[in-house]
């Protein structure tokens, strides 16, 4: 390796989707991203498509400050959280979460020994930017009837990271968690409000519309808290990059120094600001992805060679009941694939995105055929 | 501040550009951050409407391998690099060259006591990302007839610091530099030739088109060598966030393990093939920059009450041949933005984009009357 590259580098793995990394058949049924089985209507990709002949200028920088973005995302937050607290000043937005994942990092943890806490398994993103930063990972893991956070183990994990000179300085969670799909339980919220405010608590919404709950209400009493949103998932704009945090108007400023000034491409706000403003039609969906993840869960649960979770988010997480799963699941994934249907193998188990009720329908024959053939 | 922020973030301002900072017409000649003054054309424009409305799906992440435009870029460059060497893993693709500097700090420096070398004045965002990340920036002058790196200074600069525990990592240069316009000379090139191997040398051709220039047929001798180049001038798609870089197949790798997965929007990968394969068409319109920017050169050089030097990218830089030129500077700069010219105020002079015809025409009247009442 060339001398200027950090050695830690040098070591890590890029990110990468099974589906990228394995042979696919060209039409499938992309179960394994968590996105929404969804394209934006005809009507809004029309009016897009418009604004970008005759509104936006291909050859001017974006908005930097996303004035118009960021008014419309307040409205939404507002609507649905009635304390109407959330104003522009507390909102920043990234190309993705990704970004403001990496920002939120590079305000609290770089270049010092500070660390972060997760709990395993959750979205992997943040042990790999942390990673990329040169950041320790402390990981406690989460029990495994409900996937709640082990709070006994973390409790001495922070305080033995402090004894050691690497005090955690921000704690990742996902509400509701990926890849198994819980909420935060009332206990691990209780716990969260007790950490010290010298530690960063970040809450991933990222599946908020999926499960109707969100911790905004309390951003107003924990100015160490912060919310990560995203377009990606319910409305339907992973091609986009468009994410957001809510938080306090300090932690907020901080980030808005340390982002990339043109962050966000001109056609992905526009994009966001239609989505938003058609958020009534596009978040219908939601509901059906709901239903059909129900459904599905039901069926799935009772076959004994699997063992599933409920889920508050747009996908499932089960694993194999047998003496070997690791293997077998790798197996399984790999055979789907073949066959059209592309799930993800993760942290022991199976992530299943909730798709339209066709792909629905073709991932459990699919699974029972599997399993039939198999056990 | 609230304890979790590391002090450094507390203390930086945020990037911003003048015209945010001050209050200005609506209708104004954009000539203060070096934009195309042309949009895509309409042709253009309604494929890549059609492309978004019939093949891009909003809903599904981009394609995180960059597979097409990577190939497209390959072909770009090869047509102008008559050896040929460039291949696919030799290219990693940002949200703007934004993006791909701060990658680039990340592998080499980020956490350990190393720093980088720059010559002043030249484009803000490598200090800027340096400051956020907690890198050092070790900062020398160059002298100010033709606006050449002092090599001399340059030397001790990097003996000093590799003396002081914060060694030399990487040294950015941009070719054309701005905002001064001027080449590399050859005694520059050699010195970066000179340098160790164990110094990464960054070389920010983001105006290569205007210049015509390029190092990249020096990259296979010098793996420690990197080219940053954007769609963001030439290309006319600021708005789009897409900057590549050129380099050594391990050192890409590194970029391409640090970058954010989905850093590219899919209508910006979009819009990026689109402009590279309409690019005789799009960049037709260089020669009528480079025209005007030497006319207006040529006009400006001529008064004694101006300092202008000769550019090679598509601005021109000046100063106030007064006593006191800072005050008067930013005075004539604030003037012609309310007059709706708006220009750019850096580093000890003025920067002027070369606008359209018309544009141009207005900046110079707007000079003239200026230079006429206040002299």
């Amino acid at each position: 390796m060339v001398n200027f590259i950090r050695p830690e580098i040098a070591q890590l793995l890029a990110y990468s989707s099974h589906a990228e990394a394995m042979e696919t058949p060209s039409n499938v049924d992309k179960l394994d991203t968590n996105e929404s089985p969804y394209d934006l209507g005809a009507e809004e990709k029309e009016k897009l498509a418009w604004q970008y002949q005759q509104l936006i200028q291909s050859n001017r920088y974006p908005d930097s400050t996303h004035r118009e973005l960021k008014s419309a995302i307040v409205e939404y937050i507002n609507e649905t959280d009635p304390s109407g607290f959330v104003s522009e000043n507390q909102i920043s937005i990234g190309n993705g979460s990704d970004e403001l994942i990496r920002s939120l990092l590079i305000a609290t943890c770089v270049g010092t020994s500070a660390s972060i806490l997760l709990a395993d398994p959750t979205f992997s993103m943040y042990k790999i930017l942390a990673q990329t930063l040169g950041i320790t990972t402390i990981s406690i893991p989460r029990e495994e009837t409900k996937f709640t956070i082990q709070r006994g183990q973390a409790d001495q994990a922070i305080a033995q990271a402090e004894a050691s000179g690497h005090p955690v300085k921000v704690i990742f969670v996902v509400h509701p968690n990926s890849p198994t799909g819980n909420l935060l339980t009332t206990e691990e919220i209780q716990w969260l409000k007790e950490r010290t405010e010298d530690i960063l608590i970040v809450i991933d919404e990222a599946y908020f519309e999926f499960s109707g709950q969100s911790l905004v209400t309390e951003l107003s009493q924990h100015p160490n808290w912060i919310i990560l949103r995203t377009f990606s998932k319910a409305f339907r704009l992973a091609a986009h990059r468009v994410g957001y945090c809510i938080g306090d108007a300090q932690l907020i400023q901080a980030l808005e120094k340390i982002r990339l000034p043109y962050n966000v491409p001109s056609f992905s706000q526009a994009a966001a600001i239609v989505a938003l403003k058609q958020r009534q039609k596009l978040l219908t969906t939601v509901e059906e992805t709901q239903k059909e993840r129900d459904r599905l869960y039901n069926e799935l649960v009772s076959d004994s060679r699997l063992k599933v979770w409920e889920s508050s988010a747009n996908f499932l997480y089960l694993r194999l009941n047998v003496s070997d799963p690791e293997q077998q699941q790798k197996h399984l994934v790999q055979t789907l694939q073949k066959q059209g249907t592309l799930l993800r193998h993760t942290a022991n188990g199976i992530r299943i995105t909730i798709g339209s009720p066709a792909e629905n329908e073709r991932t459990q024959a699919h699974l029972k055929t599997y399993l039939q053939d198999k056990f």
